[in-house]
């Protein structure tokens, strides 16, 4: 297979097993950089998860709230939304707020980049900070059921930190902000 | 199907589409919570990802090295094992932190939980700190091969803030450890 001189892990064959708008799922049998025989189950998603964190001049920020199908559960989240590719990140975190939340924004910050769930899946994640902002109506796709949230940024941070939100990107994206406050590297 | 009252998604079919040891992928038809027919593609994660910041008296953690699959990337991570399931998350980290780094430890605190990639799996992580630290030697599994590196805490911490460690788990486990040594709540 086309596998780099790089790649210590070896692809004998690759076989497509699901197939949606959002992940392609393709069963593998590789050789690890140990040479040992093995399998793998690799998620592609096709989009890129963005995130943002909007705070008003007042230090306050939005979450995001609906029940998720995969853990059959409410969580509050900041807004998200998925971006195609070949998509700016900027553009759809801009887009996203604005769908979710109605708050477009003069002033952004790219705050981190990660990657969800590596063992099993490519996913790749961009978070924002924005700020400057103004409101509008929101406009949520015919799918999504959301519910939306004026907290103080410090409560949210303070959700993140004693587990009432548990989305990764959220923490991550609040608890950096946190650190980059502390620091003096972001003023509000 | 069998969702629960208060769950506003409606599941009309499951069909499989793809089962390894570690996921299972679902085609599901469903009705969303606005009354719109969608489908989803649910990635059913086995088992509970397992993430560990060892951190011994002079304040000096372990990363673990990988050429990641999923990614083709050789990423820097904390010490991340998987729990099946009914497993003790807290003896799967000891066993992970072992069989990864040789590391032993008699204090442990549970750090965070968090869902990796909640819009199509169902992954469910937890962190630890351990301290009170003992070596000795590890055994890493027959697919796996790590590079184990030494390194300040707040080496590893300026790596997750500066995008040189970019799972998600082991930027929010790391950026929360920073979070709570400001605080006073975690000394070292």
């Amino acid at each position: 297979m086309s596998d780099s001189d790089s790649n210590p892990w070896k692809t004998h064959s690759i076989e497509e097993r699901y197939d949606n708008p959002w992940i392609t799922v393709t069963h593998r049998e590789v050789t690890a950089p140990t040479g040992n025989a093995g399998i793998y189950g690799l998620v592609h998603f096709k989009n890129t998860a963005v995130g943002v964190v909007p705070i008003d001049d007042d230090g306050n920020t939005w979450l995001v709230g609906q029940h998720r199908y995969t853990l059959n559960q409410y969580m509050w989240e900041i807004p998200e939304g998925g971006g195609a590719p070949g998509e700016d990140n900027l553009d759809v975190a801009k887009r996203e707020l604005r769908e979710e939340t109605g708050i477009s924004a003069t002033q952004w910050t790219q705050l981190l980049e990660l990657h969800t769930s590596n063992s099993v899946t490519d996913e790749y994640a961009v978070g924002f900070v924005a700020q400057g902002l103004s409101f509008g109506d929101c406009e949520p796709d015919d799918t999504e059921s959301l519910e939306i949230k004026k907290v103080p940024l410090q409560t949210a941070i303070d959700m993140a930190m004693d587990g009432r939100i548990t989305d990764g990107l959220a923490m991550a994206c609040l608890f950096k902000i946190q650190l980059l406050i502390n620091r003096g590297d972001l003023v509000l």
